[in-house]
């Protein structure tokens, strides 16, 4: 009887949790750093965080965004995609420790698969996909990039903060898509010698698509949402996929060797500080 | 007699048309929609029109338009080609309903055949090529991006009317020449959300070489024919076969594709409206 | 207490199952129509199967493989993967009923992203990959191909049935594949005259590895996962990773543009029989 | 009187002709160097021919089978192609001296002209193309390799005689095809040595698709195209397509290129042709 | 004993200048037209120089810089190369005269040979390199887009001087990287219409990176060389080569026909002006 | 007097060498594992040796033969290039301990950087390029694979010993150039599982063009390269220059990548060895 009790409790359980959660797949909630909800027209919103506030960005993350995107790219449901961050900025810092030891061969060849992997998934999610930066979005802007339309509030800067400026190479697909976005020379200027550039400048340089007041970047996505959901499905995801196609090849081509090259130089660095030490 | 006389007028006729035009080749008046005129020196200026006034795009000329130019680039006595509209517009209306039921497999196989040919003749041009615009570029303005030099006066506009705003994927070429001119982001927000922008906007953009006056493009585009032609012919010739064939590559491995997933948007577009219908 | 009875029985069965593979994933026994087992060393066998017998390909597995082979491709613990068939038979037969109305541009829509996704996520399996061929691979071989090794029984025998035969353009990376593995003149030629040819054959052309007695593929195929293991798992995988990646690319070129052409000619097949039937 | 008779007579002429040929196209009588004919099914049989006789190449038809193709590739009424030579021979042989001067620079800018545009406008007839050799295939074979389906008698041989034997560079499209169809290996070792090849080699090297009785070639691809006419138009047409765009994207890439060192190599050997003879 | 002393004497002289230069590789003195020295740090200053003053290029420097650049290249003791002129100028001038008879195919041949190994060589510089423009660069600027970071003077100019208004195609490599660095229309223009553009214009195109006062180019790159020596080697090496990848590949593709187009037009320059001369 | 007499006698041996070798350029005798002879007619030996003796190949040669290949293809003088080895075997063995700790990331960027360099340097030589094998091709056969055609005595044998079989991924232009010649299947087959195949064998899949009876290759590349010599030069140079830029252009794309994923399996293999040791 106690066993019937607890059995029938538990499948009412498992019940009302699909009952709360009719319509969200499963994904939603299995990202740690990744907020998402999606309204009754199918726009996903992702809001990347760390514990609900300015998302830090980890190995923990790394791992787990290159699914994260995946499942969004699979989930036809999703009939737009807005990338965006928490408390008042997009992604602003990175933990450089938490990826351990970068110069152990096994260490470095989960991020090289991993990296690999995550700009293709981005690349292959066949819906519009809006970026709506607020403040600092230093790290890991190719995943900004890859989206048709970046909105920008005026206050936000963009850097590449981790890479030349901690010693190691660009090559994690910052520079393919810098490239294509800004151009060559802008580009390699801005990531030998990475400093904060503006909205404005960022708008200039060929980047973000349109600078709106602080705060008002994810409205202003809704609002260029909606008008893409005028148009039929098939038409939005196969604009996307054609649009996305030139870009996605130059990555397929180009990004494995950049996190190759970075990898090495992350060895370098880190022999070098031993060195440094002794 | 009667029939005799008949004869011998008809053949007076057209022994006068071709004394008139003694120069001039069969395809200079085979299309409906262009008028062709080439002065003494080779520049040859094509005018397109409908019935004399502003041009409006139409199944007709879709087809009539490839073989245009094939004849066009393969005519060696063209030293320099002009491309430009009539009546003060270069290309700004489409008639949709000419082109039938597109999303019939049929009526698309032929528009994706077309499409893609007309597209590669026009970059087989081997002679130096240069768009003038006044008015409206507001329909395949890729064929006025194929052109080395884009005149426009200064009361033109360029836009993209007929795709995303009509529910259909930009996949002609439109995108491919257009990210090439004026980079990506700006294509595709231009594409996104497409709406007239300015002659000086598209020379800011990298689009338009040089504004002029109204109604003083094709003078300035005859300018620009004249210096060229101080050059030897395979000096003339080769430049351009050399400058094109990045975007001619481009073309040849995306607009098939781009054209497929445009017909695929034009039959779910159909489908979308038949069934608004019911 | 019947209820209770069966309920508890299955609950027992569950737990049994989950103790008995207690360090497989959730993916293990998440498709239905490919079961998956894994030895001590990392060697993943996946058998593609319906019920247990004879695998017959369907909508439902078109859109289950690809998670499926994604799942495959991000699990580290994977060390070498064998993909074979069960009853005999790789792949001999084809539901096409299940895809239902082809010519609706939303279906083909679903058939175009998971058909690209499929490809690219076999391709992005980052470890050693054998085919182990018994019986016919007539169905979906470009699976097949994009292994590093292809091991066949002897009596096994390849073919492309549902394609050019059926009325439809092969657009899905097997004409990618086979003319990758067996050069483009036989692949045009075997594609569009599609009959079975032995594995002998297929071993001259150049797409099998190794011929072995019938019901000795999966042996053979483990005997080589152990001599690749004996090296270190960055070799095993990058190598993978390194053969791979010319074929990759290819398949992201032309994979989308083969499925849309596919899709295209689908929509003139059923116009066709629709005629046909009046 | 006379001049009435006279007018008469070669107006009933004219008409006859058009009552006999009433469907054909006006190009199918417009090249001097190929014989048109169409079925009722709409198998266009293109044989290559001197007088009726046995096809010797010359710069005329160079300039004009650029056209003839295009032509051909146009014309949607044509279902299914089959290329082939006249009297015996496919095509045997060619007079050089026709081209003129090649050391001319102008001269030379034609053939490279006409050389690029030829290989295209072969690539672009986007529906089934078969090649039936009957004897030499010595000459320009690069049009043959661009059939889906090569069919040649048993005494049929294959040979690159114009080029290195005579002094200059294979750069005409020869080296592309061969190379995708035989490897480069053996398209190398064949250029750079050339001497006739046989069917049964020609087969082996993975040139030819299919060896028949001599004199059967045409017959053959006569049987091979009607198996096509089975299905639909647009899964025809598509096939063609999507397996002509690796070698089409081959030829635009590399034959300009090689029409240009072949162009210097052949403006060195006419002047080492002087130089000797001083 | 004369003999003696003068033995004496010029080894006397030969051991001080090895003295002198003791870390000195050899061919740091065997280009007449590069004064090289380096620095403890290891940035190699490259001044191009006639006599010491302003560089007027020659076909001896065209043979000799293509060595240069590879020594420079393959000596790892180079950390940062910096490429400038000398005398006020990058490089204002060209002696046309010294290449010879360019129609001559011999001469031709070697001009070819040298122009696509130049530009693959400057791409293979495996260390961050810098252009450092006073003046005019007006010839051969695409060494100078070769550089990741180029600074220029305020006074410095840019044009491309000897190629359409000399009445040859600019084959060389100089569309291919400005079109790169400044998009292909921009680029199109100022080619087919050379005209001089000043320092900040050539920022504005995206060609320039950095303007400083006249005078200030090479100290501006020294002080970021100095920046970029504070990261490890392996790091500066492989951004190098990260970089430059895309814009190589372009080279490799593009340059050895553009400079057969080039060779072309050259021969009908020649042709013309001994037309005009008779 | 003594220090005169030393002198002079050292004075002597140098004129007496320069004029022994009057007409070698310097290089011929700076690469100590090669040995260059050219005859008359321009045919450049090259024998790869250790001190005479059949070749071992060593972290030395991998340095000197990237710039040994540059000066051979840089000196026009070089007609025709044989490559082959001494003491009857190509290349049998190779020295790793001479590579020194290849997980040094210091260590493995001059492998990488060398390793790139040396197979774009090889496929630079403008002139026909023959390789002649006798014994053991086991070792850098990419070498091989890079010439035209490849002549081998009837008792040679191929392998790719050092990478798989020692544990590290054949990144180095090997699959690159094995798949070009003998198909992707029949390359990964090999280099996964490597054992000698014989002369025969490479006949049949591709990679030799000619075999000839033990120690007849060199004999039978001289009768070529004599055939080849009564073509104009630049006939020779440009058809080399045409055939070798699509494995080139493959190069350019795949090696630096290979060498990369390489580099962090060379790296892994050194960590498991030490991981073993404790």
């Amino acid at each position: 009887m106690n066993t019937l009790r607890t059995l029938s409790a538990a499948l009412a359980v498992a019940s009302m949790t699909s009952l709360a959660h009719a319509a969200d797949p499963a994904y939603f909630t299995q990202t740690e750093n990744m907020r998402m909800t999606r309204d009754a027209n199918g726009v996903l919103l992702v809001e990347m965080n760390t514990n609900g506030g300015p998302f830090k960005f980890s190995a923990k993350a790394h791992e787990a965004f290159v699914d994260a995107f995946y499942h969004i790219s699979r989930d036809r449901d999703n009939k737009i995609v807005i990338l965006t961050g928490k408390g008042g900025q997009w992604m602003g810092d990175i933990d450089f420790a938490s990826f351990g030891d970068v110069s152990d061969p096994d260490v470095w060849s989960k991020v090289h698969d991993e990296g690999t992997q995550i700009v293709e998934n981005i690349a292959n999610i066949r819906v519009p996909m809006i970026c709506a930066v607020e403040g600092k979005a230093w790290v890991h802007t190719e995943y900004c990039a890859l989206a048709n339309v970046i909105v920008a509030g005026a206050g936000a800067s963009f850097n590449d903060a981790p890479h030349f400026a901690g010693g190691i190479v660009p090559g994690d697909g910052i520079f393919t898509t810098w490239s294509y976005c800004m151009g060559p020379t802008r580009a390699e200027a801005l990531l030998f010698d990475p400093k904060p550039f503006t909205a404005a400048q960022a708008k200039g340089y060929g980047l973000v698509s349109e600078v709106v007041p602080d705060g008002q970047a994810i409205a202003k996505a809704r609002e260029i949402a909606a008008r893409y959901l005028t148009k039929p499905e098939v038409t939005r995801r196969n604009t996307r996929t054609y649009f996305v196609q030139p870009i996605k090849l130059a990555l397929v081509q180009q990004t494995g060797y950049g996190l190759s090259l970075e990898g090495a130089s992350a060895a370098d660095l880190v022999k070098s500080m031993k060195a440094a030490k002794q």
